[in-house]
């Protein structure tokens, strides 16, 4: 396996980041996730916009480097034809302390990962232990800052389940650990709207373009919905269960898996 | 420069992380900043239980080495009499995806710095651009997950600030970017509880067994105090400004940091 590090590829094993990376130290840095379908990376404009727009929140500046040729020297690098590129940008190394450098002397790192497995339709629990800051802009930005996440689906697999669904602050519905949430309740396709806590998906948004509408949701609603199913980049996924309720639809999430590259 | 990486010192520029570090992908781990006063770390129990405690919230063990001879053998091999050492513990690698894995491979850094010359009284603003979560857990754990702290400190920075105070996502006051905040009105030495979204200081808790009290906070609270100040474990500083209102007392700082250690 070899990874992008800075301005190249480096085998794997010679890899190497310093402790003082504010990446480690703080979660100052954005990732990221791609899929590879026949050798392209799908949407790779919108990943790109979606990265800089983050970079922006972040007052941090993009490499000077053409960041799609270096995603495909990755996967090249790593006969990757099917697969998964994670894009890594941090703000590197800094003296002690919250302020950043002026002059950051950026991080960036492109792995390299087989597709995973077809996982089959999703339990999920609702979310107790923690809720998503809807009050950050940080919401909207596939920042370093995974612990929310990873306390749900620390939560979610000790309740049995494959994935929690987390709330906002003010009880509203956001996503989970890893997607978005669309559900079909009474007919209609919808998820929430950003400003609910949202990260602005990329299959999210293609999902959008495919009909489907924005609303808050509650709990409730949820709990009454035909249909629900999750989006990432790595595509669309059933939800069988939702907190051990049966969830019976599958037909709006098979349509658009025949519509949507990659979903 | 030398640093404590996993078991042992090595050269500062020996010292290098993996890239699939989940404190480098996830910010996935937990810190602590320790003053060294006379070749000592102050308020050492206080530190380490703070850590225990938070580990307990990420699911994290703790390192199997003593860690108080790992701090003391970091500052003897840097000469560190008066300072600060800094103690990360990330859950080390792991592979794609944000379940931690069962068997984590932790990793310990522990850096020295000198102590940073002391700071004028600071000017404060209230910060407009996010909000503490006060509904996660994490809110009381000193995480690696400080990009809310960082945009704070940009923003005070961009307003010609030293520090932001954050409100949290019911608009009480919580800290600023990096320290606890106290405030003198009508006579009463106070500071907001921990569920309003604070980190439970070690500094904050040596001043409260000076006979502070704990309440909510409003920014119109702040606004006629009689004096305002911010611990954290490298002293307590007195504030000069918050939103350009000048704040005139200092007595009440000064007879604190007369009687607490370090402070």
């Amino acid at each position: 396996m070899k990874l992008w590090l800075g301005t190249g590829l480096v085998a794997q094993d010679d890899a190497r980041l310093s402790p003082f990376d504010r990446g480690f130290t703080l979660g100052d840095g954005l990732f990221e996730t791609l899929r590879v379908r026949e050798g392209a990376v799908l949407r790779l404009d919108a990943h790109l916009a979606r990265l800089a727009a983050g970079a922006g929140v972040l007052g941090l500046p993009l490499p000077a480097l053409d960041l799609a040729a270096a995603l495909a020297a990755t996967a090249v690098a790593n006969d990757l034809t099917e697969g998964v590129l994670r894009l890594t940008l941090s703000r590197g190394t800094g003296p002690r302390g919250v302020l950043p450098p002026a002059e950051p002397n950026l991080t960036l790192v492109i792995t390299a990962a087989p597709l995973p497995a077809l996982a089959p339709p999703a339990r999920l629990v609702i979310v107790q232990g923690t809720r998503r800051n809807d009050r950050s802009p940080l919401a909207q930005v596939k920042s370093l800052n995974y612990l929310d996440n990873i306390l749900a689906r620390q939560e979610a697999a000790r309740r049995g389940a494959d994935d929690g669904v987390l709330l906002n602050t003010r009880e509203g519905v956001a996503e989970t650990s890893i997607a978005n949430l669309f559900a079909v309740i009474g007919g209609d396709l919808v998820t929430p709207p950003l400003a609910e806590g949202v990260l602005p998906g990329i299959m999210r948004a293609a999902v959008l373009t495919e009909g489907a509408g924005e609303r808050p949701l509650t709990v409730e609603d949820l709990s009454r919905a035909e249909e629900i199913f999750l989006t990432s980049a790595l595509g669309i996924r059933s939800v069988a269960a939702l907190e051990g309720r049966e969830v019976a639809g599958r037909a709006i999430a098979e349509r658009l898996r025949a519509r949507i590259p990659g979903a």
